[in-house]
């Protein structure tokens, strides 16, 4: 069966490339207002192909932009069940003369697909589309029971989708979720990403005097807000840049042995990222590699810091108020309000006397980490090789996917991140692109994942 | 003869009003580029009020706005030579609508004049012309030789002030400098400030990464330039608030304990001073009262602090730069090159690895000390107890006078400044004022100062 679908796929190449640069076309931009249709247009091109193929399909309206609920139903023989999670909106075009050709009007250089949303989700949502699709066209029915949740909304954060997922949670039940919206490892390795951080973001306001002072008339009798906020930030991390806070570190789980020396012998070219950065050195927490410091050790960073005088020359003022964002990316198993917590408690004992403290909360999300060892995950790393010809390498991220431990929570199930397209992708930026061989391997490996996922039980 | 002049002074008390609200009318704001003809107007009524008494007086151009230069000569019999600094040019009115009276249409009320100038300092410059005026007309000549140096480049710094006084080294020649641009101790005390600060005013810029970083997928890799901003800051001072730049107290002038004595006993009302600057508790260096850490002690203040992300709500970003502005107020006899290479070398030496650093140098002066001892001071401190009926308060300044520090270096000249306005006579802001009877008592000063200081020698 799945060499027929893959034969079926192997024909359809170029009119599948046809339909991703149509899907490209279609200028569903979630943040701006006046693109609402176009977006709502975004979510009827899915659910239209869906529905197209034999799958019962519905797009459900939510406050924002609508997302595409689908279910293939039940498989004969039982079997895991797994939703295919992406999103159907892109970023805003940005800097329009920055594009070598206009963000929609997709232009195919040289192998590759030059488009907003090329890579950032449609060309990869996609690929899960048109392998379900192949199923249905060459056997009439996908071999495991497969659902979708392609939502519209996710580059404005995805502020209905937490509602959609709890009102749905029956509907929606499944064994793994899986989601092709990150990359591979680099240009020529496939990877699965199978850990994400979490975060907790704060701001600090400290006020001393009720309006900017004099410095010479005033300084020295009086805390300084702006040397409070110094010497709060410092207090949070030591010489060995390890955070401070009381308790921050109770709950992170250490590496392996087994994943330390994996990720070792990951072809990571550490001088090849310090250029990239522009950075003079690497730091980081001492007795970590730059890896691990990326992938699996918590932080904290002043985010920005602004008060006082600001402009150019000089003002000697003692500034009335200083503010600091800092955020801290966690990791499992800490946990994000009592990392909260603990972070409030360490700030309000290092603020100095003599001024106010002002400690906002702006968010927060738990890291997650997939099983490496689950049936769900061997199938995955399985599938990602038969597309790719290649092994995949398994990567973690130091960003945050807040859906990941809202899937684990509501749905009970773990997330597979099988990413086709390169880290550099320009996914948010001008000239955004996916080579045509990642979009047709991924369109492989989804159908692929649907054969091995099925058997996996 | 003091007592004809007095006579003098009090019987002409309301037409010497009537000149300063002449002087007052003039809108002689050397800021402002449209007033330049006015700031002229201001220096030639200076010139001609010198003039038409007798005294020979020339008004001399510089590349911004002229100064008035004037000498009575020799007086017979020798003496000391004392030459009256002051201003007449004024700060921009500012906000109009918080004046109640427009700020050029001086306006008595309750015995105060209201006027942009009137403390600050035609108000006080205004006195000693008047004093040497009824000098002239009740003698006709001067107890003793008086020079005047009356600028109209105060409120900008007084860029061309140094050259003037270098290029005129000789016919500046004095013993002393007299000022009256300083205030009374309070308002129903008078006092002579005998001390100003110094400072030396840095700014450091630190840059990581060449542009802002994505702080989950980077974050914990690199030095981060806001975390290390606020540890190089932190590094400056200790728990005590004491400054920790190696070599900072050096070449500090420790307070007499007959000074210490004299501070404590002054009628100094800390919890009115705290509730003024609304500061939630007074602090400073250990082992010093709050008016000690004003007057006498060097502080280290951040003045700005910004970079990374300073707008509304959350942005994980890792700032490629951030800046902060710092100054130091320094005390006799710190020396600003000393202090300015001790904190660049401090700063060096405090900055983290895997950042770029870059101090930039916003200007310094020296502290000023006029001493207690001299028949100068004396002879001031008479001539107010004469001319107020109250003793002064020796009091210090925690500002920069960069004039006082350049007149002794190249007049060899001390300077004396016996300040005619309350503390808070709005200099800067709207409404500012003189009271009548400070302006009468500043004038009989004056007149007495002449006096007593031709005896003093």
């Amino acid at each position: 069966m799945i060499d027929k679908v893959i034969a079926h796929i192997e024909a359809n190449k170029n009119a599948n490339v046809e339909r991703l640069l149509d899907f490209l076309r279609i200028q569903s931009i979630s943040t701006d207002p006046e693109r609402k249709g176009d977006t709502r247009r975004g979510g009827k091109w899915v659910h239209k192909l869906l529905a197209d193929c034999g799958i019962k399909s519905e797009l459900v309206d939510t406050p924002g932009h609508p997302c595409v609920l689908a279910d293939t139903g039940p498989a004969k023989g039982g079997g895991p069940t797994v939703l295919i999670y992406g999103h159907y909106d892109v970023q805003p075009v940005g800097e329009e003369s920055l594009w070598d050709s206009p963000a929609f009007e997709p232009t195919i250089r040289d192998g590759t697909i030059y488009a907003r949303g090329a890579a950032d989700d449609k060309g990869q949502v996609l690929t899960h589309l048109l392998a379900a699709e192949s199923w249905m066209k060459v056997v009439g029915k996908l071999p495991l029971r497969v659902k979708f949740l392609i939502e519209g909304e996710e580059e404005i954060s995805s502020p209905s989708l937490e509602k959609v997922i709890r009102d749905n949670r029956e509907r929606l039940a499944c064994d793994y979720v899986a989601i092709s919206d990150t990359s591979k490892f680099d240009e020529t390795t496939p990877g699965i990403t199978y850990g994400t951080k979490g975060m907790v973001y704060k701001e600090i306001v400290v006020t001393g005097p009720k309006n900017d002072l004099h410095s010479g008339s005033f300084g020295g009798t009086l805390t300084n807000p702006g040397n409070a906020v110094a010497s709060i930030i410092t207090s949070l991390r030591d010489a060995d840049n390890r955070v401070t806070i009381p308790g921050f570190y109770d709950d992170v789980v250490e590496l392996t042995a087994d994943e330390r020396t994996r990720m070792k012998d990951l072809p990571f070219d550490e001088e090849g990222y310090r250029t990239a950065t522009g950075t003079p050195a690497l730091t980081g927490e001492k007795g970590y590699t730059t890896l691990e410091r990326r992938w699996a050790r918590p932080t904290l960073d002043v985010n920005g810091m602004f008060g006082g005088f600001t402009e150019q020359g000089a003002s000697t003022i003692i500034p009335a108020k200083m503010s600091a964002k800092i955020s801290m990316r966690i990791v499992p198993n800490q946990d994000p309000d009592k990392i909260s917590k603990a972070f409030d408690d360490a700030v309000r004992a290092a603020c100095p006397k003599g001024v106010r403290l002002e400690i906002i909360h702006h968010g927060d999300c738990a890291a997650y980490l997939s099983p490496l060892g689950s049936p769900g995950m061997s199938a995955a790393a399985a599938a990602v090789e038969a597309g790719f010809g290649k092994r995949p390498l398994f990567i973690r991220e130091g960003g945050s996917l807040p859906i990941l431990p809202m899937f684990k929570e509501v749905l009970g199930a773990d997330s597979l991140m099988m990413g086709f397209c390169v880290p550099d992708c320009n996914a948010h930026g001008p000239n955004e692109f996916l080579s045509l061989s990642d979009f047709h391997n991924g369109t492989k490996t989804a159908a692929h994942f649907a054969h091995l996922l099925a058997r996996s039980a």
